[in-house]
């Protein structure tokens, strides 16, 4: 824990040269987009998300660990603690834990040595995070894609939480494509961001090139927020959560009747799988936030992460 | 219309020396709010809301109405066009359209070499406003209070707004309390500001002494978008919009059920009726935005805007 008044910078923290996280966005972000990131100053992130460990070690092998951080979801850890026993053994420079309660978890890491990155969602777990010792909190304005909530928006959340904690970095997290909106964060007093969607939409992201060539046709009044994709994928996330992604047939159609996509919950299954399979954007989810307002092409990581950090240093 | 490419200036447009409008709230923003927030060299709106022509003549006789503006909901124009036509004809310096296309409105705008100022909720809609003509648009995140739509923050969206217009002033709303937030939204390429909440928590404002105080009690996670209110109060909105709130026992008993609402209507308004009477704060509405969490009292509203752009400049 830091002393109370000394605020250190995210760099610093981090070991890092340039104040930009990669999100840990679940399978997406691999060891080549979580190296990409890493290898330009910034830090990348591997989502690790429910915590498949197969796919989390593969991922690892393919780079040095204590070149990147391992994202992982904090409900699913209170399910199974030995994950993140796992994920720490194995020497990554930092753990981001999203979506729950972070108290439980941040003894595994600080005894390891490692940085705990917190996200969250609202004022009230800010403060719990950083009382219970998280090093970094990532704050999310519903602008994010994926998994989240309605309901607050950055240029808000972000000032009230930094309101609140002034002696650790505090990093804004949410529609954040653009070298203009890292400007605008530090002016609110973020520390730094994390890019999601933004760096999705990069060579070396793990999807479709049909996934991320949607991503930069979409228009962020294109996506919703929505609990459809979670239900017929599972596994059934706590109450409060839902995932903004790109409004597609599937989700028009079960958002408003979750209850008889309940009812019919196999065969639509079913039909979700065959979609996922054929990479049928009408069906499969694409995750996407309201960034994609922002983003006119498929780029390079390094390349991304340059000129955002290059547009911000110039304003 | 302005030649596209010229931008102006939304002090020149408006005739005023700071950047900031003051959001026509209806009926809480009334004469003495709106002058206040001209006195000081910004630009108060009359919150004309639905149109009661009597309640609007009478706040516009206590001042120049030259001096200020005069907000309208648009939809309602429609319905009752001769509405425009009055309050037009009565002079103020600009006309706030908000809610619906401000396309059939403009001429009679215009004709009476009034200025338009259109309110917007999505990048389609500022696209057309500015292609009807529009002379400021007004772009509001769902971080506002009052009437909107969950689901776009203003971080992303004004972005995305200024990408697209270049030509006239863009204005950023909703959530916006504070000095550094206004520098944001210079980073993020808007002209000016527009303030609700935050003038709603001051002197000037028509509401209760309680009502203003709760406003700097609130935190920005106790409200929320809802349409139980409008079910209650009448007049009925068009489909797709909401008004973000204090979450209090009203809203919190049929947000989820307002099918059970509307089958017990006429028993719930009275019901309503009777808090409205009371003030009592848990029954009645309190229109707040995200705001809330960055207003710590209540003040003469030529004091907040002195600050906030004192502050801005500063920065």
């Amino acid at each position: 824990m830091k002393p109370p008044g000394s605020t250190l910078a995210l760099e610093a923290v981090l070991g890092i040269e340039r104040p930009i996280l990669g999100a840990p966005m679940a399978r997406v972000a691999g060891a080549r987009l979580a190296a990409a990131v890493s290898g330009c100053g910034a830090l990348g992130f591997i989502g690790g998300g429910y915590g498949d460990l197969d796919w989390i070690d593969a991922e690892l092998s393919a780079l040095d660990p204590s070149s990147i951080g391992v994202g992982l979801i904090t409900w699913r850890l209170d399910e199974e603690p030995a994950v993140l026993d796992h994920v720490v053994a194995a020497g990554p420079r930092a753990v981001w834990l999203s979506y729950g309660d972070p108290t439980p978890h941040l003894e595994t890491i600080h005894a390891a040595g490692l940085v705990a990155v917190c996200q969250v969602l609202d004022l009230d777990s800010a403060v719990a995070a950083r009382h219970a010792g998280a090093d970094v909190i990532v704050v999310q304005g519903s602008e994010a894609g994926g998994h989240g909530r309605p309901g607050r928006g950055l240029l808000t959340l972000l000032p009230a939480v930094v309101d609140q904690i002034s002696d650790i970095p505090v990093v804004a997290a949410g529609g954040i494509a653009t070298g203009r909106q890292l400007a605008a964060c530090w002016q609110l007093g973020a520390a730094g961001i994390a890019l999601g969607t933004r760096l999705y939409a990069t060579h070396e992201a793990a999807d479709s090139t049909a996934a991320k060539r949607r991503l930069v046709e979409l228009r962020g009044d294109d996506t919703m927020h929505s609990t459809v994709f979670d239900r017929v994928r599972g596994p059934r996330w706590p109450e409060g959560y839902t995932g903004r992604a790109a409004t597609n047939s599937f989700v028009r159609e079960w958002h408003g009747a979750v209850d008889d996509l309940e009812a019919d919950l196999a065969r639509q299954r079913d039909r979700y799988a065959a979609g996922v399979a054929a990479d049928d954007l009408d069906v499969r989810v694409l995750w996407a936030g309201e960034a994609v307002d922002l983003i006119d092409d498929v780029q390079p990581a390094a390349a991304v992460i340059r000129e955002i950090h290059g547009e911000a240093a110039d304003l």
